[in-house]
């Protein structure tokens, strides 16, 4: 494809339609790119504004093949996908797919995960693999295991899900969690966007809220960000990589979780930023200069959680107050059914300064609410 | 409707599909609203984007009546539409329609428009009315009417077609041409985008270049931003009213032309911005609070206008290479086919001081182009 010129129309079909294929389509728009996304739920998100929609098993080899065939390229935005299909569209079918099935095959193993970051010298928690959870309590009781440790599924683990603190105390000498959203093209350029923190809920295990830029040192940031850039060439991926991280209390960093897609903790970047993460992977998986990952002002992003009563149509509470709030963005995902905990959207904060963003962020998690008509 | 409860799936009805329709539906996704856009080209803008895209003349009562007549507001994204039709949807149907028809019938007329404005005390250019070329010419040949002089058409004019200035030197003693763009809801807030200033290219009277925010003292700002929000308050529109002002070398301000939509000269507010225009608008007819109007970088924006040799399939030269200068954002309106100087879509330059987004801004200039593969 000639670099000089720039014809629309652009096909490129997303395994998933959740949250991030809806986003991932309304950041196509202002380059006329045509998303199509694939999943299950016919009232999937993107089943409101991608430009294709499929009702099928992204996780069925014969369907994503059959769906992808006549794209330019195949991206993703969920990682438990037919890899096998993903082959079949670059291997019979010649589209580009990124990230590249290997490298998702990979990230989809935490276990292969480990395996790579203690072969290439990533510093990441000590760990061992474990068949089953009759291996886990057999070893316990030899004392071959001791308390505490932290147990995850190595595969299917989604969001904090799959993933189980036996004991929480002292279990790594943790300060905080970061992240650094990744993105390279196939041209080989690489960038990285500023350094986010990640407060959690400790009982849902669930990200509240994001702090950009990290209240980290320079010096931590971009060592940080340096370890997500080698990491995402090193696993070779175009498009995007989160890399989730835990900052030591000695300043030290060890990689947690990545994946190779947009990410929650990149939704920060759609408001105040000169590129967002949906823009950025659209860049990197179409071989286009990546944009400028420059901040304009602080920012906090609070998740939109849905109510723990709540089960039923979806309806927010309290949205017309928070929207008045000066640098308030309110992005849904038009999930027609709300649960307790779902991700039902979240919402950007933008301030002159951090302390201002905090104090919008404390009135919004206050104010709205994803809740039934009935409740 | 409860001002507590917020419920997606809101169902805007738009006459027009081009540009603005396009822009409007991408800017209702974080919100989950769901524009409708009615427009006789089966491959107009929106058609790419809307949640609902109708084939019809937006010109036709009977055809606007049943387009509209389900949505809960109907709004335009260009003034020559039926107003029989908006009418209709008000008073049979019960639609909200914003702006209201009868501004809409005011502003339709250039004539009626000036008459407003002398009753209301507006300072605009001296003008006289003509009913037709003749009158003109015999006023001409009987001295009634002197050089220089601007002709404009009473109706059907737009971005400047149907505009002739009959002799240019000296007809008023004009600094620069600015702009405000005003919101309002039917809560009665109201708001306004920083001043804009505007370059145009004099031989095709098409605003080339626009430079936010405008290099104009503060007085002069805040005199021009008062002047659009009494006026949007008098009219008593909602949604935007973009107002076109002539500024002076005496710093006194005179309205040129008003358009009641979002406009060329708000599309700077897509980014940088705390809310674009097109959000605003959907805010304020949808009686939402407005947003803030924040910007946060100085920005240019620069039209991408059809090759004045091109006419044809649209392809883009220079689209990457600009793409990869920062806080360069191009916007594709999808037309398909490229004409001498049509618009094609804007470039928003964003930068952190003025001087460094104008030398962007010419760059793009020099780079971009809108063409065909032929040429």
């Amino acid at each position: 494809m000639s670099k000089e010129i720039y014809t629309p129309g652009r096909h490129v079909a997303v395994l998933g339609g959740g949250q991030l294929g809806t986003m991932m389509a309304t950041a196509a728009q202002a380059l006329r790119i045509n998303v199509h996304c694939l999943d299950p739920q016919a009232d999937a998100p993107a089943a409101y504004n991608a430009q294709g929609f499929t009702q099928g098993a992204f996780t069925d080899e014969s369907v994503v093949e059959r769906f992808g065939r006549d794209a330019e390229v195949a991206t993703i935005e969920i990682e438990k996908v037919s890899v096998e299909g993903l082959k079949a569209l670059r291997d019979k079918h010649g589209v580009a797919v990124h990230p590249r099935p290997e490298a998702l095959e990979l990230i989809q193993d935490k276990g292969l995960q480990k395996e790579f970051y203690r072969k290439e010298n990533y510093p990441t928690a000590p760990y061992q693999l474990w068949d089953s959870a009759e291996a886990i309590r057999s070893a316990f009781a030899k004392t071959e295991l001791t308390l505490p440790f932290v147990q995850k599924s190595r595969k299917g683990g989604y969001d904090g899900k799959g993933v189980h603190v036996v004991r929480t105390e002292d279990f790594a000498p943790l300060d905080i969690e970061i992240a650094v959203v990744a993105a390279r093209n196939p041209s080989g350029q690489t960038s990285t966007f500023p350094v986010v923190e990640m407060d959690f809920d400790p009982k849902q295990n669930l990200v509240t809220q994001l702090i950009s830029p990290a209240r980290i040192s320079e010096k931590v940031a971009n060592q940080a960000r340096a370890l997500a850039g080698r990491l995402i060439e090193q696993l070779d991926i175009c498009g995007l990589l989160a890399v989730e991280l835990f900052l030591l209390k000695d300043g030290s960093l060890w990689v947690n979780e990545v994946a190779p897609r947009p990410h929650n903790s990149g939704h920060i970047s759609m408001n105040g930023f000169a590129t967002s993460q949906f823009e950025q992977h659209l860049r990197g998986i179409l071989d286009l200069p990546l944009g400028s990952t420059q901040q304009y002002r602080p920012a906090v992003m609070v998740n939109l959680l849905g109510e723990a009563n709540a089960t039923g149509p979806a309806v927010y509470r309290g949205l017309e107050e928070v929207i008045a709030l000066p640098g308030v963005h309110v992005h849904l995902y038009g999930k027609t059914i709300t649960k307790p905990h779902r991700k039902m959207g979240h919402v950007n904060i933008v301030a002159d300064t951090m302390e201002e963003a905090l104090a919008l962020a404390e009135q919004v998690r206050n104010t709205l609410s994803a809740t039934t008509k009935t409740t």
